[in-house]
C-alpha cells in the first residue's frame, strides 16, 4: 500500500477534466507533486519498479521533499563507472560487497558499513559479489529521475 | 579506520597549539567542522559510539554535510513518544518491525521496508519486537547533535 497515492486529491474521473475546469479544483496541475513529495510514503519495495539499467545493474527509489532513497541491487562484476555529482551520498551495503575508488583510495563497504560520500567528489565502484545497497542523496538526483543517467545505462 | 579523521589536517602537538597561534594555521577553530563534515566517511558502526539513551533505546550516527544517518536499536516495547521536526526523516527497518502512529494512521513497518515522513508531521512510534532501524534526517538533527533531545531520554 502506498500511502502517498491514497492522499492525492484525485478521484473518479478526475483525469478525465480538462486542466482548470474542474469544479471541484481551480488548480491547473492534475497531479500536485509538491503536496505528492510532501505526503506520507509506507513503501514496501515490491510496490515500487524496479528499473534494468544494464544487465548487472537495477534499481528502484523512493523521492521525499529534499531526499530519495534507492534500492540498488548488483551483480557481481558490475562497474559504475568513475562520475561525480553535486548531490550527498549515503551509501549502506545490507548484502554484499561493493569496493569504492575514491579520493585516491580503494575502499570496500561490506555488509552493515556506510560510506558517506561528499558532494562532487568523483568516485567508481565495483560490486565484489552479488550485492544490495541503499543509497540517500540529497537532493534527489534528477539524472535519476528523469533518466540521463547514461553512465549506468552502458551508453558512455 | 574512520578516514574522516585522517583527513583532519590537525597532527601531532597540534592540539596544543593554542588557536591563533600555530604557525601552521591561522584558523582560531582547532578542528574546522565544515570541513571534518565535508570529508569522505568510512563507517564500520563499531568505531562509531553507541549510546545510551533509555533501558530500551541506543542509537549512534554520522553526520555529513546536509544529511545524517543513525543507527537505532530498540528492545520490543521501546515507544518513542509523540514528537515532531522540521527535518524530513526516512526510516528503514533492518530487522524487526516498527509500529508508528502517524497521519491518523497506524503502519507497521517491518524488515526490509521504508518509511518516509514530511517535515513537521507528528509521530509516535512502538519497537514491535526487537528491531534495529536506519534513520536518515535532512537537514541533520541538532537535537540530537547537543543531546537536547530529552523525549528520547525519559525527562520529558
Amino acid at each position: 500500500m502506498a500511502i502517498s497515492k491514497k492522499k492525492t486529491k484525485s478521484g473518479p474521473g478526475r483525469s478525465k477534466a480538462k486542466a482548470g475546469r474542474s469544479k471541484s479544483s481551480a488548480k491547473t496541475t492534475p497531479v500536485n507533486e509538491a503536496a505528492v513529495k510532501a505526503s506520507l510514503q509506507y513503501i514496501p519495495w515490491q510496490t515500487i519498479p524496479l528499473e534494468d539499467l544494464n544487465p548487472l545493474l537495477q534499481r528502484q527509489f523512493v523521492v521525499g521533499q529534499g531526499i530519495m532513497l534507492a534500492r540498488v541491487l548488483l551483480k557481481k562484476g558490475c562497474i559504475v563507472p568513475l562520475h561525480s555529482h553535486h548531490n550527498e551520498q549515503l551509501t549502506y551495503i545490507v548484502e554484499g560487497a561493493l569496493k569504492f575508488y575514491i579520493d585516491g583510495k580503494e575502499i570496500t563497504v561490506h555488509a552493515g558499513e556506510v560510506l558517506c560520500i561528499p558532494s562532487n567528489m568523483p568516485h567508481k565502484a565495483e560490486a565484489m559479489e552479488d550485492t544490495v545497497d541503499l543509497d540517500v542523496f540529497t537532493p534527489p538526483r534528477e539524472d535519476w529521475i528523469n533518466k540521463t543517467d547514461r553512465y549506468l545505462r552502458g551508453e558512455e
